[in-house]
């Protein structure tokens, strides 16, 4: 496994930086992220916006899924959906992407998001999807 | 159909200030948003981060729904799913929002993601999601 | 398009046979087929299981793939998501699947299932999904 | 937990009948299905059709959601997504559902299906989806 092309990836991704996100840990299919709940990523009523998770989530399982494909290849999300279980309250959450089937032309994935509060973790949200690698430019 | 209650919850989403995003039309079970396509909201290649056209597509989607629903009640997302179509190239995102079967207990919503690039539209993303009413707090 | 290995690859498929399911129109990407509700394939309230309806929904959107992919090829779904929009009450049910975007290594399908009761359609599904053309035997 | 509202339920369900599915084992918030891969319930290749690894996974998801709420309620299902992940191959399916949120208006599932061929298991889909209780008749 590369672990720079996944740091390089994050770092060029305009939208980590704006939503301050970072890389937790990074293993063999399977990536954590982390970021944190403010009021520049808010919804209405003040938590987390799904748009939050959802990018956490997403980029977490994507990175996992390149964790488990051969270099020269970059991944892009084909489809995900997402199960919203409780608001994202909290400081932080955290996103913990994960390979379910890897495959050459496609890889099914899943990541869980996590708000973390007072230091105890709820669970969030619930991502299952597909990504596909691509060849790199 | 109450149009205020649109604007003003918009106007409280950080996260759609975050994205510069604004509503372009509100009518009746249909709304349509926009956000231009910059560095900020980037992913690795450059392109439209997809938290950008699912934070649009989500929320395009969840105000069709808040527009068919009674006073006293916002809407959350329970679960949505996005199909990425095609890369998020060009100036702006238009995500058009609708529903698809009203209820009381839930609505089903569907929205269309397009990318603007030199004065044409190409769509990039395909949302169908499940949105809850719950009483204002 | 050859419409030969569509109804021939129909005719294969035993579970077809078993709900009594029958291609109504191809066309090149949009493929009809229906079956009726019996009680051998109803749910505990009386009314059409959701298999049914994902039976046909998921059975034409592959067909209307395999509408538009080269020949020496067939397709499996990959992943599908079905919106159960209202009971599924009446005599037969008609399911519309629909390319949404081609592709050589995927197809984004999608498929709308109807219930005809007393000479009226009424929607009671929507699908979307992920086909994948595979090489044949 | 009132065991009997589920086997009084399944027993009703024609398509069951038709699929020659059977209860293994019932659970709080966990319900596990099996049934036959026969010519009958096959696809174009021979394999089990999608549409049998969905009703199993369906329903073994529904009466876990069953097994959690209140008597004096069915529970249907609203939306749900299958990812196929192997080709259905083997003897039996054997599906297994669980409660990953229960709730009074919605209750969020998962399902697992699994081929069981030559005494082994092999993960064939997942499923996660939405359920919701309604008032019996």
């Amino acid at each position: 496994m590369d672990i720079d092309r996944i740091y390089d990836s994050f770092a060029r991704q305009g939208m980590m930086t704006t939503l301050q996100a970072r890389i937790e840990t990074v293993a063999e299919g399977a990536v954590t992220l982390s970021a944190p709940i403010t009021p520049a990523t808010s919804q209405q009523q003040g938590f987390g916006h799904a748009a939050l998770t959802f990018a956490l989530g997403d980029t977490a399982a994507g990175y996992a899924a390149l964790s488990v494909i051969p270099e020269g290849s970059e991944v892009v999300t084909s489809e995900i959906k997402i199960h919203l279980l409780s608001p994202a309250i909290g400081d932080r959450l955290i996103a913990r992407g994960r390979v379910v089937k890897p495959g050459r032309r496609l890889v099914v994935v899943t990541a869980e998001v996590f708000a973390l509060r007072d230091g105890a973790e709820k669970q969030v949200a619930l991502l299952t999807g597909t990504m596909v690698p691509v060849p790199l430019g």
